[in-house]
């Protein structure tokens, strides 16, 4: 049973310098340093249960996330838990329509990033309190923006739908988990001979899928996915990604050149918020067999809706904490089940694979019942910093077992890496001073 | 001559409590407090000149956009003035793709408020050092993503026509202004008797065109359109606005229910992101003979460009402070020019009329070279606060005449209004708190 009003909502800004060793970097994010505004949320119960929440950032800027969090608290704090999921629809839209905060948005960007890191922690708290079902699930969804494409009746029959066969699935995923792909291997910032190793580790390990990325230099990337399809063969899938670095036709250019390497998508060919781009791009990379796909950067629903209208994407990649949470990430997952295209989410950062597990395994437990053309993106980074890391056998997630969303991190990793008064700043900072 | 190198950059949190008055209130900002991300930047040279740049808000949040101003300042600091306008593309490409920042934003939200506020100042500042040319405000704008619409050949083309007849329309504007429309006598939380005094006192005034906002109640809606068209009768100009209340079916009902009382426009009827959905209204109300207006949400060039390309719109609405400063009002003047629909700025808010007469009266002068169908947004609101304040005369802007964008406020007004420490904000917190 739910229980307990939220007495304290606390954030903290923690980053892990992975820019120094060029993990994460592409021809768009040269230098990140991947980062969470992570908060916690405390009730008024004495149940030892709290509620653990973050959204991922690349470093500079997590300050203004954090900032954006407390300008959001007031909407939660003092309430009661019970209230809040029982009108879950309500509280979503406080937060992101808040009459003074919206301006600063609306729903998108820093507020957007912060809704989710609050949200994230109330369904990480939720979720240990009590299971779901499918009328409480609709119940959290704000179909506003959205009715054009997809009604709270359609979505209650896509649920009700899922509840066929849905005991198989979920042995099934006990069983074999959710397939991944790897994007370990091919940063852009990797030498050659990097990348030939972590390739080799990969195929070891038992990788079919990998992910290359590609964008700032033609011949460079000519040369990088040669040598990343020499190693894993003509067979194996290969995804590439250019991070938006690229305008409308060049991108078409640019790709026509790759195609010979067979790749499965071109991820965020261009500006995220560039539907009719995408949909330009998609119709041209067609013939070449070459799929288009986008969405981390994809700030909420409307935009999704969007991209499925207009044939605009072939794989729809959601984001656990760039979309409003759980409530948003559902309504994604119902339209594109209307509209028959998978769902591959994006994930690596901090946090993420620990998150959209638990969104993609819900997706074809109860939602698109299939795994033709789907896979979860995963990343093998920084997971030692929490509490309940996800588990990967034979290139696929095994579904969490612990309660919650997964989000709880270590508190001495917390302590070590808080920005700019952990352990590891103090000392790269005064570095950076001397 | 431009000179100087960029020694200081200083933001402060201005707020007007204009949620008192009901003033600024509409179907989805119930309570707006009128507020600034107020940003002064000054030189080593001992001229005395400084750059004023604002970005406006609604009170909660401002506090977010000064830290992400304070976040972006190291692009600018220490800078020379003079090396930044030689490449302001440059500097613009930096600030908005940062590697790092531009995970929370890109180009949208908090991030791209708090860049505007920046270039603000920058453009104010070089503004008061020397004049322009086409040349130089090409090198301004960023064409990433909207090459497919426009290439900086098809806009040098544009510059270069738009010389023809310069001289007459500038002598036009200094005789009789930019037209303007007034939206300060029918904000939603206004009474009836409000209302119908401040309707009276505007077509005394000499006021032709007036906005009404719609969008909570249809029955009071009714009432409301009903009562301002009788006072302003048949032939004066109606525009209705419902910031972006509505779904997409919800807006093409609504409207047709409205549509006796004439109105030549309906703005923001639904999300500023949902381009398709702006496009399907108005094609459902074309033939009822309204028009679609937005763009004072949309959050950057890419929603504009396909805005344009999808015939989603008949009046195009920038904003001074929600797209990146000049640099990229710059682009979607162009833009607009090229597909040949008329922009009508948005306005009103903390200095947004002070500022957004430059680009229009720029418009037509330099690029669009037309009048018809439109008008620039005036509200009667603040202005006391700023040094140069707008002059309106028969219901049109007078062209400004000193020097810079208009953007510094009066020192007196900053002191008093600065949050929370300002004496106004003092004394209605320790209001609140008893």
């Amino acid at each position: 049973m739910v229980h307990g009003r939220i007495s304290r909502l606390s954030v903290r800004d923690v980053r892990f310098p992975t820019s120094l060793g060029g993990h994460g970097s592409d021809a768009m994010h040269t230098d990140p340093d991947y980062s969470a505004a992570y908060v916690v949320i405390e009730t008024d119960v004495d149940d030892g249960l709290k509620g653990y929440g973050i959204t991922f950032t690349l470093g500079k800027g997590t300050e203004v996330v954090v900032c954006a969090v407390n300008a959001l608290a007031h909407h939660v704090l003092h309430k009661d838990l019970k209230e809040i999921v029982g009108d879950f629809r309500g509280l979503y839209r406080q937060l992101t329509s808040d009459g003074q905060l919206r301006w600063i948005g609306p729903e998108k960007g820093v507020v957007h990033l912060a809704t989710a890191a609050i949200l994230n922690a109330l369904w990480d708290l939720w979720a240990k309190q009590e299971g779901k079902d499918p009328q409480m699930l609709l119940s959290c969804i704000d179909f506003r923006y959205i009715t054009d494409v997809l009604t709270e009746e359609e979505a209650y029959e896509i649920l009700q739908k899922g509840q066929v066969g849905k005991k198989e699935r979920e042995e099934q995923m006990l069983t074999h988990g959710y397939p991944a792909y790897t994007t370990s291997c091919a940063w852009l910032g990797y030498s050659d001979s990097t990348l030939k190793q972590l390739c080799a580790a990969a195929l070891k390990d038992g990788w079919t899928r990998f992910k290359v990325k590609v964008g700032a230099d033609l011949q460079d990337d000519i040369r990088r996915c040669h040598l990343i399809r020499d190693m894993i063969g003509p067979e194996k899938t290969l995804m590439m990604d250019a991070n938006q670095r690229w305008d409308v036709p060049e991108a078409v250019e640019w790709m026509s050149k790759l195609a010979e390497f067979k790749p499965l998508w071109i991820e965020e060919p261009t500006s995220p918020d560039d539907i009719l781009g995408h949909a330009t791009i998609s119709k041209a990379l067609a013939p070449l067999g070459i799929g288009v796909a986008t969405g981390e950067q994809c700030h909420n629903r409307v935009i999704f809706k969007q991209l499925l209208q207009v044939n605009a994407v072939q794989f729809l990649q959601i984001d656990s904490c760039r979309l409003g949470s759980v409530n948003e990430n559902l309504s994604v997952l119902l339209m594109a089940k209307k509209f028959g295209i998978p769902v591959c989410p994006h994930a690596g950062g901090v946090g993420l694979c620990e998150l959209v597990q638990h969104l993609i395994i819900f997706d074809y437990i109860s939602v698109s019942a299939s795994l033709q053309n789907r896979m979860c993106e995963y990343v093998d980074h920084l997971h030692e910093h929490f509490k309940y890391p996800v588990k990967i056998k034979h290139a696929s997630y095994l579904p969490p077992k612990d309660a919650g969303y997964s989000t709880e991190m270590k508190e001495s990793s917390i302590k070590k890496y808080q920005y700019p008064d952990g352990e590891v700043w103090k000392k790269l900072l005064t570095a950076q001073e001397n």
